[in-house]
């Protein structure tokens, strides 16, 4: 029996994707894994940065952040710190860089595309909900672009989702980590994969602790069908959208 | 007939309020007014900053943002900025100073409540809505704390909530402006009162504009009317908490 | 008998206002309300700021700030700590804004007058004073540029002055506080007003503490005796420019 | 044939480690991977960062930069802009968390073993050659303070080295890449690994890319292949201290 | 003929030194050197800064800055972009080093002596200035710290002034550069000595350019008599605090 | 006998000069004044910094750091805290306008000279091997750019060296400390020459203490000494590219 009751290693905690929570972006969604809880918003700006201008492509950046009161006790705000940490960059890096991994940027135009993934209740997974959240985001921003006849062609090639395994002492690999496991695990791994199945990445990483070669292999597995019940709720509230993304799969 | 409908200057946007919308802090609400949406939250820390250790007194804080995309146009955020703005510190300022207008801070010990105040959507009233909120959240959270055994009496001397009021070019005095009432008044008026209707704070400011006594008058019985239905509500939602402070009023 | 030996509440301080004490600036005057000294200088730069150019309007924007030892015990510089405090903030945009408030940006085309308010010594009432002595530091710079021929009209509508009204607990309503009075004020309000008795700016807060219709308008009242008072000063200094802002008011 | 002259793409380039490069730190080297060049030191600080204080255990921590011109283009230097960048602070966290992996932190007391990674010339695989550098450093650090009888036994249970593997569209899976092979590479891969051929980090990244689970398999090999080479090289300029790693293996 | 109409390349310009000009710190001064005008201020703190502690030692720190309109054209405050330029360390480094030179600080026990010069008119020579006005600050904060018996004995040992002197292309050796010299200087000189005659500070820079052994001979010898005749003038104002300081010399 | 075995007073410690330490600089060395080691770069960037924009005039400035474990205890690395302390700036500064002295800016285009000099082993004197490392790097890139044809002529005017002197309580005048003669003279003062023997920046300070003219003579003879022994060692190094500064000293 797991801290919140799954009673399978392999289970996913409950998910729900809000779409259109908010009324300003392009794109935005409420989404929650268990008791994390994270708004992923997309928002289209009709410039690239200065080092990509006149390229005629365009980009996908994104920004992380968690309200202070999303944890268990009150973290200090990074806008009174003054600067962003270590963690958080990571984070943003990795949300952006994978979404740019499904997208063909030739096609968005000299566009950018800010991805805003902000935690409001955080249990654990918040960097992998952030992706799987705002790839959602991301599809009806695109979408709306290309309803205003603003791009040559849908430029999503895939779907994108993540999730969390690790190692635990006792229960050996288990997927979708809530806070209280991921405390205790002695590894822990995200992956981003796509609808087809390939890895876009792969952060496997021992706790003051190490993991072999099968213990690898299990947790990538276990990885894989949780991404694949992920992409299939992503397909839910996607509707049509998501036919748009299915058939340029492969392209 | 003003731009989101309402027919009468003198009247508010809906408002609602979520009680309990998180399950860390101590208290949490989300209030909506009209579009506007911020989460509130109350995190109680068992000391005081330093220049009050010793005196047995506790502390009242607040700290507000916005999430990136929770206007029209998305905004940098601060920590990427590195700093604070000044309208930020303005309104954080602002919401600290008149929660501790109607809280015995003796009653609490050497103990800090911080309050959180993030706007999830903006239009208009994000100071007003934060500060009419973070009163429930702080309730709330002071009721905990008096469950707890760890207060004397319940520190909450009246209720508290705050509304805006302007001059328009056209229909004279209104109440509860959205963003583009605001963005067009000649005079904006912000007032924080209690529930026995003296005044805690009282700032109105002519845009590149002045307004007369006459004017003034009219605004602060607009806002009179605006607190006194927003008090009503803080009342329904907070229920039998309402009553402790109904019968600490006046002392 | 106030704690500066003034014998009645609305007595203000003594108020000297020298005028072009600096070389180098445009407009310049130290001002001093009682103890408060203050350095406040006028300089034209032949730009706006980016988010105004082209628009053929000027920009007025203001900067506040303390001698490290213009207080009792001295305070850290902003500049050793790398930010500027959120009061710097909130006096600064008020003092722009204010000054913003009577003049007509059209006439004095695309320049920024940029207002600079050191206090070299304080004793209360710092940011109404800086209000008081940057109206005039304007106005010469303002006169300056007209004789210089760069200017279709004069541009300043009305006189502005600022004073402090506040509520004490023995005294009652009392006006232009100095520092000792500001500290054990039950409300502290500033208000800025024009040369024709209209309200610009009006800012009262309770501090931890509330106040009732009839102390608010016992504060307005005072705070109109002290303003028309500072106005007679300022025509009095500004001499031929008085009569240009005075054949203009209305206007 | 690679770009740099290599025939076989599970070749690594020449490595040579200057141990004792420096005379202040209590361990030093200087590690040339190819071109790459990098002064890794570490330095023992008899106390722990505030959060640790009395748990009776170390803490290792990693600090890396770049010479402003250790790049084909000079580099802005991070203390002139003020802020560490996102990939710094993600290739710190990843050296401080590599070493920790390795080290039994209980036996080195309440101290802090600070890594510093210099990199003085750049071509690729800094961050690899940075923790297999550093390992060498500690190792040598370590011994000190065992020889200086700080220590109950010899802290680091097994060797640990670092490199890099990639898919080339053309030449497909390449060991330890240059720069020109990073720049142009499909996925680019970061493995860290035990002397006992354990994972302590896996980090791989589809660059606007993807890869699939074969070409994952393959770049483990080709990755358990160099670090295998990795750590021959450590063995040989370690001598006798690599003895009291090698005992303690498995432990 | 010099720029402001002194005949002398040997001449000073004219020097006032107001001493008491402002009211809470224990030492101040506003000092003219022709057209430059430093407030200069000495604030007593009574603990020394961590390094310190324990010594029974004390310490002088001196900080430096200027009105944004201090100068021709408007400088940006350095607390608006949030760091101290190198310009300003450096001379706030120097005039901290100058006055401990002269002061023994084991007889002001565990305390620090904050010096702070700000410049509220610029015309040239504002580092030397600052030097010169800081000392009699500082002296009367001593003799008031003695008076109040907080010290041994009088703890300041000699007299210390500062001037410049420069090579001018057409008119040589000058002394006391005004802005307008100190542009088109070829050399520049500060000196810093005691009034027994014994150098504390000389920093000589060519600008763009270099200078002889002859020159530099000159230098100092135009550098010695200005420095003569502003001790002197510090003898004037500091009357009997003078004297303390005579009696000490040579100790 | 001086601390470390120099028998002579007036003896430079051993002088290494490495040309070409790195690859990707236009110019490089790796200089060693005894343990003191710098790494001096020149990295030519084809633009000026804004102020200096269409004049066909050239700019050279400096930066200059150290590792954290140069020295005997780690120093927090410059860029985790966020600024660069006075000490660097003042030493960057120096070292640039030095460099500066002895180019004719004119001839080498709207090009900036960056130098950086980043001191790997610290032993007393950074700053002046600084600037004698530097002169030989930047001539390496100059000569470079020459041979480029992108030069009228060699811009390079004079041979440009620095060394430091200093009082010892016990020694009297010594030549190029040590950081354990710097820790206790009395006096410190860094000296930078041409090879002509002229003056281009002289910096004296007594260390709580002060010092006479006989004192200043005889530190100045014994820095020129050193200085010509330092060009002696650029010219060998240098080679053919010192017979181009030769030809054209005196113009």
């Amino acid at each position: 029996m797991r801290p919140d009751g799954r009673e399978n290693p392999l289970q996913l905690r409950p998910i729900h994707i809000d779409t259109n929570y908010l009324k300003h972006p392009e794109g935005s969604v409420l989404i929650s894994v268990g008791e994390t809880k994270v708004i992923c918003t997309a928002s289209v700006e009709d410039r690239v940065p200065p080092f990509m201008r006149g390229e005629g492509k365009g980009w996908i950046t994104a920004e992380y952040s968690m309200l202070p009161r999303a944890t268990e006790t009150r973290n200090i705000r990074e806008s009174s710190k003054g600067k962003v940490s270590g963690r958080t960059m990571e984070i943003q890096r990795l949300i952006g860089r994978a979404l740019r991994a499904i997208v063909d940027l030739n096609k968005i135009g000299e566009r950018t595309v800010w991805i805003d993934c902000d935690v409001i209740q955080a249990d654990g997974g918040t960097r992998t909900a952030s992706i799987t959240g705002a790839f959602v985001a991301m599809a009806i921003a695109m979408n709306k672009l290309q309803e205003a006849k603003k791009l040559p062609s849908f430029p999503i090639n895939d779907f994108l989702a993540a999730t969390s395994v690790g190692v635990m002492e006792e229960n050996g690999v288990v997927l979708d980590l809530n806070y209280a496991e991921d405390s205790s695990a002695l590894v822990d791994m995200n992956v981003v994969m796509t609808g087809s199945g390939e890895f876009v990445e792969l952060q496997g990483t021992g706790e003051e602790s190490t993991f072999s070669h099968s213990q690898l292999q299990s947790m990538i597995d276990a990885a894989q069908k949780g991404i694949n019940e992920l992409i299939e709720m992503q397909k839910q509230v996607l509707g049509d959208i998501a036919l748009k993304i299915e058939s340029r799969k492969g392209e």
